[in-house]
């Protein structure tokens, strides 16, 4: 997932307007309706349970995907259908980290997503430790034929993240021949992130890991003690190429003006460890769920409203940039963007981006959702998939936003259903599904 | 480690004894010396940096008994030495476990230790899982030919743990085919545990592996839908010829009384996953600083304190049968046996098994450690390294107690020296220096 600043305005002493309470009856049905059973958090288990992670090219994807379509459709969802995508299929293969000296030991790794593999065999070579670009660039002499560690502390994702993201073209330019990331998350339990890291055109491609956090601050440690750290890394990471997927797209047609549309969605491609149940598995099924439950409740909006599960937004983006071109037309009769790509934890409201009149009618939605502590509507907001569109048709866009550890186990072996209770996925549906359902219903539409 | 039940005895209003008063001095010295710096951590920084995991039979553990041998001697011990022990030798080699049905996934899994291993291009055979004991026989006629998953919920170690170490051969006799056991231990990040299994002379030795506790939960509601489950065990596991290894003691010979022995110590093999940071480099660390603090301070007791590194703790307890062979003559000189192999989190006291008038005698003693929050002492105490010599010399045997969620990490890949604080191995250490120092310094021998 790709991250929008947190900025929750909380309007503590806001009146909320008169004309929102013609919407709650609604609203506490969806809100009851939700709660009333764990069927989302069912429904996430048989997904992940059944398919496991869903790479970008991976069987377990586009099975996924099939039982998407089968299953929206036993639904009674209107217009279900895949829109092809063809998607990079990086292939992790057989990799592994092996300490040579001070002794003999293997350690935990996941190769970065898009890199480079090394022979075979692996390469042999030093490590030498930095603690930033700063660092990396004083050091220049010494990176050359070496492995460059970045052990960079976590701070948040947007700023830690570039060490993955453009650590190893930088080390590259000096001659390192591969790049250790320390994972980019608080500590887990001995636990390596993966993720996708970006090369620059101009430098050589060299093949870049993850590494625990403890397993870096090891390495620094013997650095510091002045002790010589030799590892062998062996990566059979490769691209093949380009595999056929597709964004999965369901409906609830509008009742009165069909062709507008409320498009809500998530990411179906997850990274290849864990189950991709945080990120995003979960955001697809409670986003789903929005259209079951006014389905079951017969609450048919004016409005259309259109799930869409894009497909590899993890290492391409391809989907959300299909979903633009394959829609250009009809961008300008989409009302809202909404994605949820942050876990589902206990829910905190969404972030919106659009124009102040519009900021003023969802931020009395969101009123209605002060039972499930979603009422709040943040500064901005938006999404990797939905950012294409809502950027070519200047259409207003809103986050799904939750209160939760997210980076603990994000694009980790850890992401698995485990971490979210049936509640969280009630609530969360249920927030979605009213907040959904009133903008769809709304007489006028949302500005623009 | 194994367990000792842990009753704490807190005597809120007890009125320590008068005479403990005269060793307040020397205690608070003990105290303030080993909280004025991180001596201790760092100590445990370097031997499991630097040795990294120590398996009976392992360069690791090899290299770092000669590492404390060299550094006991630095610190200025007096008999520093080594005492031969053979020990097993299991190797884990590569394994792997992949399911099958309903996808092609990679899972992680560590093999239990004492496992034999599959053929080399491993086993394949669909999965039935149980809950307990009574569920396998009621399901004895599906277990035939299949794999067996034991998803036993943990409860506490000395319950659940029966199902690792039992469950391989129980199952055996069914004819399964193999053995995964949920974790012994509470949900941690996609964490397998491993730990020793014993197989039964009765029945066929059929691999073992432990799973993490996600999968165990995936695998029963897979079986729950009625799903196939499916997978691919592999395991190189084996025993090699029996290797040479050593028990490690050092000493601080007693002024009066230098025949008389307080004997402290802690295992330092480990399994080989982690560092056996917690399991039980840091008990080797405390207990070994227990002298060296003494003797910075100059404060020689009457009796020798004795610091024993054993081997061999995990998968053989060779290491503390051999110290009872080797010592029997000396048993009846044995004034205490103290173990640390619980983990080093923050100090709880100490657990004890002797005569009441010794009991209330530590119990004073603890007193001292109030500052710590280390004073209280248990109903009983021992160890698996110092139960052979207690029990054969019925020598009073103590427990050394943390409060700390060991059983997170204990086995796993996480067991590393970052759960632990600076601050907690200075208090620990601390608390274990006096409670050496005053029972060694004692003007009478404590009773047994």
């Amino acid at each position: 997932m790709r991250i929008v600043p947190l900025l929750v305005t909380v309007s503590l002493f806001a009146q909320s307007p008169t004309w929102i309470e013609q919407y709650r009856p609604a609203a506490d049905r969806l809100i009851a309706e939700s709660q009333s059973s764990d069927f989302a958090w069912q429904r996430l288990a048989e997904v992940t349970d059944t398919y496991g992670p869903r790479l970008s090219g991976s069987l377990g994807l586009e099975r996924a995907i099939e039982w998407a379509v089968e299953t929206m459709q036993k639904d009674g969802l209107d217009n279900v259908r895949k829109e092809r995508v063809m998607v990079p299929r990086w292939v992790r293969g057989r990799e592994s980290l092996t300490l040579i000296d001070p002794i003999a030991q293997p350690l935990p790794m996941l190769g970065l997503g898009n890199s480079v593999g090394t022979s075979m065999n692996g390469l042999i070579a030093d490590v030498i430790v930095v603690g930033s670009f700063d660092e990396l660039d004083a050091k220049a002499a010494q990176v050359k034929d070496r492995i460059v560690l970045f052990n960079v502390p976590y701070t948040n994702y947007g700023q830690t993240v570039q060490y993955r993201t453009t650590g190893p073209s930088r080390a590259a330019r000096h001659g390192a021949l591969a790049v250790l990331v320390r994972s980019v998350g608080p500590i887990g339990l001995r636990t390596p992130h993966t993720g996708s890291t970006n090369y620059a055109e101009d430098a050589p491609k060299i093949p870049a890991a993850a590494i625990p956090v403890e397993d870096a601050e090891r390495f620094q440690r013997l650095q510091n003690r002045g002790v010589r750290i030799r590892v062998r890394l062996q990566m059979d990471a490769r691209f093949e190429a380009d595999a056929e997927s597709f964004n999965v797209i369901g409906e609830l047609t509008g009742r009165e003006f069909p062709q507008e549309l409320v498009v809500i969605g998530c990411h179906f491609d997850s990274w290849d460890v864990g189950s991709g149940a945080s990120d995003d598995a979960g955001g697809c099924i409670v986003t789903w769920e929005a259209l079951r439950l006014m389905k079951k409740l017969n609450l048919r909006p004016r409005r259309t409203v259109r799930v869409v599960l894009w497909t590899n937004e993890e290492n391409g983006m391809r989907g959300g940039n299909a979903y633009r071109d394959q829609h250009l037309a009809e961008l300008k009769n989409h009302v809202l963007l909404m994605e949820s790509d942050g876990g589902v934890f206990d829910p905190a409201g969404f972030g919106f981006t659009g124009p102040d009149a519009a900021r003023a009618q969802v931020t009395a939605i969101a009123s209605l959702l002060k039972s499930l502590g979603a009422d709040s509507i943040a500064a901005s907001g938006g999404g990797a998939d939905i950012g294409p569109a809502g950027t070519a048709g200047n259409i207003p866009m809103m986050s799904h936003l939750v209160k939760g550890d997210y980076f603990l186990i994000h694009h980790t072996p850890a992401d698995t259903i485990d971490r979210i209770t049936p509640k969280q996925m009630s609530d969360n549906a249920a927030a979605i599904a009213v907040m959904t359902y009133v903008i769809a219903e709304l007489p006028q539409r949302l500005g623009r």
